[in-house]
């Protein structure tokens, strides 16, 4: 399962060198991220509703060419894995115009409860794991 | 009283004119107030584990030269006011290197619980009752 | 003229309160006013590259309820003035489910060069002056 | 060589899980960066006015413990490498209150021109070139 989105890139998203500030790109990811879950019959609102949060262990980015404000984005979306404590998810950022690829990252997130201790992927909710193995 | 904090603004504060996006200066005066309830002796971080928080009811600021990275800046925050269930408060904003004033905002904060309901002034706990008192 | 652009609140923009931080509801602004101008037929990208800057000279907001991650809202945005070297939008921001106001907002700027220097309405480009007059 | 500044996490950079929202965590490695330049004798803005800018080609971060609002951090800088066109920093968060190492990150940069074109290190301004001799 694959999962799109569009972005327009913000002026508060830009640096002094005229392009989008590198650390802003995650926050693009996070976006893609939102969306696959949506995509997948699941938003991540209503996961953290249900006392299950995915915190970030870690994340990686390279940036290939410039994201501009006033050039629109797509943000793609897949996961990379799903293990019993963790799921890792893939991205790729598109200039929208002329399909070129900007830049690519990665992240890693737990499955744990509000008190941030780790929950199985067997204890999840059955609805939710029943997507995760639709999506895997 | 007033209170004064040194701010060393940051690349990814500024946008694609060169300077800090205007956005963010209200984080500069969060960090004045975050200072001005340090050296009154109650950190803002306490009160929101005893249950107290601030939420915004409004803000505002005025630009009037940039604030640009690499160029340290001085914020003091005063009080505005401070009412029944409401409290304000004062910042501007100085280049450090020459003490030329670049900008000045206000925000406006109500004292609610948790469930972001009102507490009255009265109903705090005494020792941060007693701070109010000084600083106002 | 009004503008109106559906944005999802990213979390990245929350803050510990649990509800969208006050001082992103200026970027919120921000792309309400970039709809605005393209929807006036003049992007304000295409502006700024012929050396049209819009630096804000003022900015406020009111905050009535929170906007939460997970709730997209609506920014509309109007016309609060157009003077000979500035000129003033309004804001306001909906709860897309129930169309109920979170929030209203103002900002200010000038009209100036890349130098910063004020340019008067009259010394603009005729194209751009035409849509000042539409919008008006 | 290895730098160290301080860190107040801000308000504006926790998110609704409580801590601070992990994309902000490669703002404090920028924070890092900049101490680093100016603890080795150039600062970045100086850097940059002589026409010499450092995009960041990848970065990454991994995340141990979460960093609060309220509770300082320390972030350690150090070079990774120098090479011909490129240089990599490697970047460790530490809780100020006990030394707990909270997170570790790395970003790699090219020497590029103000048009984006690489510039060698050879080409590189003769007083830039011995801090970099230095640094190694």
């Amino acid at each position: 399962m694959e999962s799109q989105v569009m972005i327009q890139p913000r002026y508060a998203e830009t640096d002094q060198m005229g392009v989008v500030y590198h650390g802003n790109y995650f926050t693009y990811y996070e976006v893609g991220r939102t969306q696959f879950f949506a995509d997948a019959g699941y938003s991540y609102r209503k996961l953290e509703e249900e006392g299950v949060i995915l915190p970030v262990l870690s994340c990686e980015s390279k940036f290939k060419k410039p994201v501009k404000y006033g050039e629109p984005i797509i943000v793609k979306t897949t996961i990379d894995f799903i293990k019993r404590i963790r799921i890792g998810f893939l991205y790729k950022i598109y200039r929208k115009s002329d399909g070129v690829l900007l830049a690519e990252g990665k992240s890693t997130h737990a499955f744990v409860n509000k008190e941030l201790k780790p929950i199985k992927r067997s204890e999840l909710n059955e609805a939710f794991q029943k997507i995760l193995k639709t999506i895997e």
